[in-house]
């Protein structure tokens, strides 16, 4: 399995656990499966897709007893030079497998269309230390908090701290757009405090604001930070989505990124109010999740409570949504699957139906699929 | 503690492991903390602070020997009423915490804000019935896959599950703009497939094509689908960003949304890919990340490995950007961290400034920490 790829890979190392030699094999043959093609080994006959999309197993290495660290090759075109699609192959579905956890990962170093999908860092080390004025050593940072305060008293604290000296003065994350400091104001105010003590002092201090919202409160936010003229901007990219952090930063942003962490361990929300509450919050008509017994590991309980807080929402004036459980749903086990969510649901079956075989296989397949739910009583 | 609180409030449940009392004080204070002020107590003066923005502790209750649920009131004033600072407050910071997993969370009833920050569903099950023509039954729904087919025979597979009867045929989350198969002439090609099966059969069946990428691109996306017909879209919230979701619903989609798990396990991914590749690649100059040593539980050996992977890219013709550790350093304790380190680093100090006190006393600290980082060697 380890002769080398015939196209520029992604490399990617996850650690996977298992308790046995087949609970491993299985785990990963289905992670290789899983993040391009997502279906079973036995329903790919494209050549093509055989051999151009398909990834490959590179080792799989003994951690401990119980945990092996995998590495996959998968095809850069994969990846369509997209930075949203870059992260599904990187880790989309798998994500979500309690037994895999993503190490790390290497680009291939013949990718022509990385900056297109991966902009990198358009300042770097040089650009802050230029903007900064600080050459060599280390440079000093501190925050402006708590959110509440008023924006004459946010922008005395930034003053204060480029009269200390700080060099980069940066807004808490947690400064957004409230009434009570709203941003144009609080920008205006914290850089011409900077601006004042930078020219008593000589120094380059900078003040970097919290920008949060949806794309476009953002990249209006950032207009107006850019010709107010701060030296950086803060961005908390897996809160706001890192693909649009990737589109500031090629066609937007004239100034140094400031990445911060906030919402980064995201995963440790219940699987409930993930599904259940936040993406009807957000505006999903039907949200998708892993059904119980596929090949993720939600239990039957979680999928209940699920599905019953989208089709009977808790909070009020939220209008019911659709469950749509998918993930290793038979097309012979509808009558089961149904007992258990009832009518209020999509069943979305793909690899239980592509396993048929041929097209005419498939389509009878799909028939029977159909029939199933329309004669559940 | 559990007095009703003054303002209308985001009531949040987290479940938080803790070994002993002790433990478990220490950890619920600085949840509280965390979510909104990210101040220790004692440095909070301002009266509208203290009185609005502070959360409030309503119950601590043992699941087990070591796990406890804990809720606690957030000023939903606090949310700015954007759909980002509210994922911020619900679960920003904390998210990061080993010991913290956000279990649930409840709305407040009176929160005039609640559709400008959260859109909720805009058709919901009874839109999905109405653009389907099933008034009651479990609907059907399957996958175009694998990507890497061409747009003949996705189109193709879309038109044989139409003509079987699957109610929502949707693209494979895998399927963005790839060469192979580009988002426009794809959706092209299925929503004819589908228009005509629908018209031999009589049957409503839906396309629903997964729109990916930046919000640019996304958006234009969007723009052809609507243009084109399809019934609904696919989107993976916490992939292109669950604000920008709240943005498309709100102001852009006239068709339903389902919402797509990809990414949605992302804290699985190791810091040190996630801050010291991820970051740089989609762009960010400088990376916030938690400090050893401080309230968050990276180790040494951890940040170590972040540093230098930002500092020292293995990506070739990434230009050097700066770690930003933060989250608990002392001021006086800046050799030490700078010893670790060394000078290629913005040393990111907040809450051990504003514990100095006064002023008069956070000046002089702040003073201090700039004159700890230009002395040391």
């Amino acid at each position: 399995m380890s002769s080398p790829t015939p196209w520029p890979a992604l490399r990617v190392t996850y650690i996977v656990t298992a308790s046995n030699q087949s609970d491993l094999d299985a785990r990963v043959e289905s992670l290789l499966l899983e993040q391009t093609v997502e279906l079973p080994r036995v329903a790919l006959r494209d050549k093509f897709v055989l051999e151009n999309i398909l990834g490959r197993l590179i080792s799989v290495k003994a951690m401990d007893a119980t945990k092996y660290s995998v590495i996959i090759d998968f095809p850069i075109i994969a990846t369509a030079d997209d930075p949203a699609q870059f992260l599904n192959v990187l880790f989309g579905n798998s994500s979500i497998q309690e037994h895999v956890m993503l190490a790390d990962f290497e680009l291939p170093t013949d990718w022509p269309g990385r900056k297109r999908a991966l902009p990198g860092p358009q300042f770097g080390t040089a650009g802050l230390r230029k903007i900064t004025g600080v050459p060599d050593r280390a440079l000093t940072s501190t925050a402006l908090k708590p959110i509440g305060l008023s924006n004459e008293r946010i922008a005395q604290l930034c003053g204060l701290f480029a009269q200390a000296g700080v060099d980069v003065i940066k807004d808490d994350h947690g400064l957004a757009n409230h009434s009570f400091h709203p941003f144009v104001e609080r920008v205006r105010g914290c850089q011409k405090m900077v601006r004042e003590a930078n020219k008593a002092s000589g120094r380059k201090s900078i003040y970097a604001p919290n920008l949060t919202g949806t794309p476009t409160v953002v990249l209006e936010q950032l207009k107006v930070a850019q010709e107010e003229g701060v030296g950086a901007v803060m961005i908390a990219p897996m809160l706001l989505g890192m693909p649009f952090m990737a589109e500031i930063v090629a066609q937007h942003a004239k100034l140094p990124i400031l990445g911060h962490p906030s919402f980064s361990g995201a995963t440790r929300i219940s699987p409930e109010a993930l599904f259940g509450k936040l993406f009807p919050l957000y505006g999903a008509d039907a949200t998708i999740f892993a059904n119980f017994g596929g090949r993720f590991a939600y239990s039957k309980e979680t999928c209940g409570q699920i599905a019953s807080a989208l089709t009977k929402p808790a909070i009020s004036q939220l209008t019911p949504t659709l469950p749509m459980p998918a993930g290793g749903i038979k097309y012979h086990q509808v009558a089961d699957v149904l007992s258990f969510y009832g009518r209020e649901v999509i069943l979305l079956i793909g690899g239980g139906l592509y396993e048929a075989g041929n097209d005419q296989a498939l389509r009878a397949r799909a028939e029977e699929f159909v029939r199933h739910v329309a004669e559940f009583k």
